[in-house]
């Protein structure tokens, strides 16, 4: 039901015949490129969107989420931006939406040359909550941090892999096509100074090892894609709102800052920065 | 049903009233020390119970296992060791079952010096391959994987952690208990230069990070507990045997030799070892 809803959100899909498809491989390239932001309803992956709409106006955008009906962040962009905006619905956890977003941007764009996966949980009332102690480390978070946070982003890239390989670096700045998945510092083995948050940490350590794993492959296979790691910085969103109490004010980033700096990440990310992980400055995060 | 069975296997409890342990700690502590090996049915595991035994004349194993009826390894030493070795049901994946292990272990010795944590899955015919490429990852697989390689394990440390901290080095050569979970180099974020893997490979970067996280809480709490993880080298057993083909003579260990290193590891494990990665020969492996 959820991937079907909301059909009269999207873009009218500029339809190829399989014979425009075989004949001309420029049909899939688009001018100032296409870009898919997954998990964009609120946080930093709608504010992707916005910046990735605002400041390239020939680019195109598509912004998924759980429920676009309820996304009022992204329907506004939509009045805004139009054409260059298409929503559709995709739940990291049900594998069958990702790959009906495959085929739908398949046949809308037929390439992508970015993917964002910006979706991720750190607590929700009274279901997750990030342990204190390992007292406090239970299955059902564990398992539920992992599905979301780690296996999620990667069963994304699985579906839009072709898409992505069909892109690579064309319409952008860039020679390559990228994949940069939201990580967090607290997801380095090295950098963990602290402990607790044990499902968090796991689940973000799981998704840089999947990412590196990946980067291997593509690399190997000479596709025109890059997957990198980002760390956003301690950002005023609904994640971390919750832990937001010792965060000295100006290590509390707003979304707009953050973004603006992961985007200049982004923008210039290349074939040799595959397999990195790096904070909103551009300096390396060790594993 | 399972977590019953089989109460005739372990040795008759040396049941200490509560009195007497209030009264005289002592009582819970056993010259040689006690030692828990989870995932000991057969492989690295077996062999951990074997040598245990047969290294340290006076040390007690607890043998832990998901059906010890079949475990004719177990069942075996059992017959020549008797009283000092207890075997107890336990599935990684079914938290009860740790609980009352944790509980029977409270009873019968009343703490530990030494967990070695085991079990691992790999591979499972028909349900379970290594993925040799992106397009071959599943959920059900990466589930799995995590469940039984990573949140088990934790789980484990979870219920015995108050047996260690009871224990602490008493009656081994060493000043703390030791954790030693088994990992593997394929595990590591930064040595990952093959890709594929990719269930295995997350499941034990994330078993990396949550030992380390759990050894960042023993260290602030002053716990007489170090947490390491350690790589056994390619071991010629059930796990390994179907992906063979391609590592050298020289670098297939047998089990005897591979665990033999391990534990001249364990055995000198310092309090400064708390949250390190060690490869069977002694060196730190990166993340």
């Amino acid at each position: 039901m959820m991937v079907h809803a909301h059909r009269a959100l999207m873009a009218i899909p500029v339809r190829l015949t399989l014979r425009s498809f075989a004949s001309s491989a420029a049909a899939l390239k688009w001018e100032g490129g296409v870009s898919m932001v997954q998990g964009a309803s609120r946080g930093i992956g709608l504010e992707f969107v916005k910046q990735l709409l605002e400041k390239n106006e020939k680019g195109h955008v598509i912004a998924t989420c759980r429920n676009p009906t309820g996304a009022t962040g992204l329907l506004e962009l939509k009045n805004e931006f139009a054409e260059r905006l298409n929503i559709l619905p995709l739940d990291v956890t049900v594998e069958s939406t990702i790959e009906e977003s495959a085929k739908s941007i398949t046949e809308s764009h037929g390439s992508l040359n970015l993917l964002i996966n910006a979706s991720g949980i750190l607590s929700i009332p009274s279901v997750l909550q990030p342990e204190t102690t390992l007292s406090k480390v239970n299955k059902s978070s564990m398992m539920l941090s992992y599905e979301v946070n780690a296996v999620g982003p990667i069963l994304v890239i699985k579906h839009m892999w072709p898409l992505l390989k069909a892109g690579g670096g064309f319409g952008t700045e860039r020679d390559v096509a990228v994949v940069a998945n939201l990580s967090a510092r607290v997801g380095s083995i090295g950098d963990n100074r602290l402990g607790g948050w044990h499902s968090y940490r796991a689940s973000k350590a799981a998704l840089n090892q999947l990412t590196k794993t990946i980067s291997v492959e593509f690399a190997r296979k000479k596709d025109p894609v890059a997957c990198i790691l980002l760390h956003p910085g301690t950002v005023d969103t609904d994640l971390s709102r919750p832990f937001q109490r010792n965060v000295p004010a100006d290590k509390l980033f707003t979304k707009e800052f953050s973004v603006q700096k992961l985007l200049t990440i982004i923008n210039s990310t290349k074939q040799q920065d595959n397999g990195k992980f790096f904070a909103w400055d551009g300096q390396e995060i060790p594993w």
